[in-house]
């Protein structure tokens, strides 16, 4: 069950934004998530106690986001074994919330081979489950580690392609804290090079049809004093024409053997139009991200989502002169079918390079990625 | 001054759209307009009794779309005519109050040359604003017939460029009898293939910022008992990639002496698509269009529009519940600056064909257009 639970006080600005915690207060203990869906009017936290209100609160994008998800799963799994629910039948329900997105079924995979082979050790049920905690804190750890490793990867491969610096970066959705256990994916090798004194300009997507890059992507850049600047996805071809973008940055749902990019949709037609105007394409994600199972884009299964989503605004519930506005608002007649997948695929020969935390792959070939997702699988397996 | 007016029955469905329409009631002469930031919720007018409230209707989009806005500009100036307003300070405020749209220009300025002609002649005021009447009501019933033409040639078009029938046509924004004194532009071409029985499917972008093809073009699609379906300007790519769009039908705003289109923002990248996939891009405009004066794209003013379209949701206004719920809600952070152009502008080399009520041009060359041009003017002016 979730519930609403705490919202942080006056000064959120200053304070770190709590993604994701495990808590272990006298009732038991739950997994508290940041409700994403409420932002960036409120900071709202959702209290869950067992693993269908997860699952709940990731097929309702409250908790979304490639890496978060693999993390979210994997406590997901610790917090059915530890209140005692079935462990498996939870990692089936979980890793099935959202098809696309593989590291939600690492996640989830990764924390109930530890519970099976604590279990399968001694049978303690307690050990079992202080195990499976053991393997999700330690998931959480290394995607924040991953996380600065692809941040100084991309900002490196960034300086290489634009010798000159003063980086205008094109980003799509939301890849930053958010959805990670650290800084994120390509909104941390922005970040970097904001830091690094290396940004002009972000410009951020708005992201149709759910906003992430309005809601998400613009709070982000806002808390940490990034230069940026919204626009419709629609408007991102007129950048282009202007000359007013030097490279794309997005992040990865799933990334096929062939080295073809399933993200949020409207990444393709950005490639297309990276491409067309010469300017670099670039994935950030941790090899996690990448399926040896998915050998090309066409056999990657690409979720398609309510069609509600569009034919109605989705705008965070937030009062407007004393008035509750926002949720689903109809824009289009009634019964209207609308069209709408979640992701889209990119082919590999128009991503110009994957930034991973284990270094970069350009060009991107099935062996190159193989490769790295080898030596990957050597250190941290 | 504009009023809320007249809302038709609830048998909306069945009656013809009053787009536009000049009435004299015993109060005196007035130009009624559908208010089309109301649809699809609702049917209301927008009365005018005096240029400027015609003027901050064309600004607030009550009123849009290139041709129509053409015939709202003429009887703009008729009505500054007959009601004793000064004419030229109308026909200025006017033209100016969209700076991309030539067609106001064009029909401003012909309506101002019948009333400077007929008052040159004798002096006599009356018989001057019923010749600036005369004219408005010229355009407005040529407007009618070079749309039925421009259905005519589109439609040929698509079946000589694709034998096989069964057309799956991709359209932006909204281009249909809400732009228009007839069916319009290149939604025209879609009815009429529809019509004819060869329109399989009608992908609807729903075209952000202002969602005119959620609220219109699915509107009219809906009216006229077509196959469509919505999906956000985003999810175009997988369409494409798919192999699910035979061609691609969009207005323009304005036409460069060399060929390049200015169209609603999203069309570009569009074009872009279209070319990476071998589709046909079909620009369906009027000959008012194209404008000999503005040398290249490069030369077109692109209208910035204000950034609260982008970093609030505008949904129509409308009862959610018992609340009314809709208009600007806030979905990116405090201070969120936007980057909202109206329109891009499409080079020629990615336009595969411009129909015009003259013909089609195509491959679309500065020679052809010029030519297409000439004749066009020595028939109709």
């Amino acid at each position: 069950m979730a519930d609403q639970y705490a919202r942080p006080g006056e000064d959120n600005q200053s304070t770190d934004i709590p993604v994701i915690r495990w808590e272990e207060p006298p009732e038991g203990p739950v997994l508290v998530l940041l409700d994403q869906r409420r932002l960036p009017a409120e900071e709202v936290e959702l209290v869950c106690t067992d693993p269908s209100a997860l699952v709940e609160a990731i097929r309702t994008l409250a908790v979304r986001g490639a890496p978060l998800l693999g993390i979210a799963g994997a406590y997901g799994v610790a917090l059915a074994a530890v209140r005692g629910f079935d462990v498996d039948e939870a990692a089936a329900a979980l890793a099935g919330a959202r098809p696309t997105a593989v590291n939600l079924a690492v996640g989830v995979r990764r924390a109930q081979a530890a519970y099976r082979a604590a279990f399968a050790g001694d049978g303690d049920l307690r050990q079992a489950a202080e195990a499976t905690l053991t393997a999700a804190r330690a998931l959480h750890q290394e995607d924040a580690e991953a996380s600065a490793r692809m941040a100084r990867h991309g900002l490196a491969l960034l300086d290489e392609l634009l010798p000159g610096g003063g980086h205008r970066v094109l980003t799509h959705c939301n890849t930053g804290a958010l959805v990670s256990g650290g800084e994120g994916t390509a909104f941390a090798v922005a970040l970097a090079a904001h830091r690094a004194g290396r940004l002009r300009r972000l410009w951020v997507d708005e992201t149709r049809p759910l906003l992430q890059g309005a809601r998400l992507t613009a709070y982000e850049a806002a808390r940490n004093g990034m230069a940026y600047t919204l626009l419709t996805d629609n408007a991102a071809g007129s950048l282009f024409a202007a000359g007013e973008v030097d490279a794309v940055l997005v992040g990865a749902d799933r990334i096929a053997a062939d080295g073809s990019v399933a993200n949020k949709v409207g990444s393709y037609p950005l490639a297309v139009l990276a491409r067309y105007h010469h300017v670099p394409f670039i994935v950030v994600a941790p090899v996690t991200t990448v399926d040896p199972g998915t050998s090309d884009g066409a056999s990657i299964e690409v979720e398609q989502r309510p069609g509600h989503e569009v034919t109605e605004v989705t705008a965070p519930r937030v009062s407007v002169a004393g008035v509750e506005a926002g949720g689903g608002i109809p824009v289009a007649p009634l019964g209207t079918q609308a069209y709408n997948p979640a992701f889209d695929v990119t082919p590999p020969e128009l991503v110009t390079a994957i930034v991973t935390e284990k270094g970069v792959v350009s060009p991107v070939t099935a062996d190159a990625l193989a490769a790295l997702c080898d030596s990957s699988r050597q250190v941290t397996i």
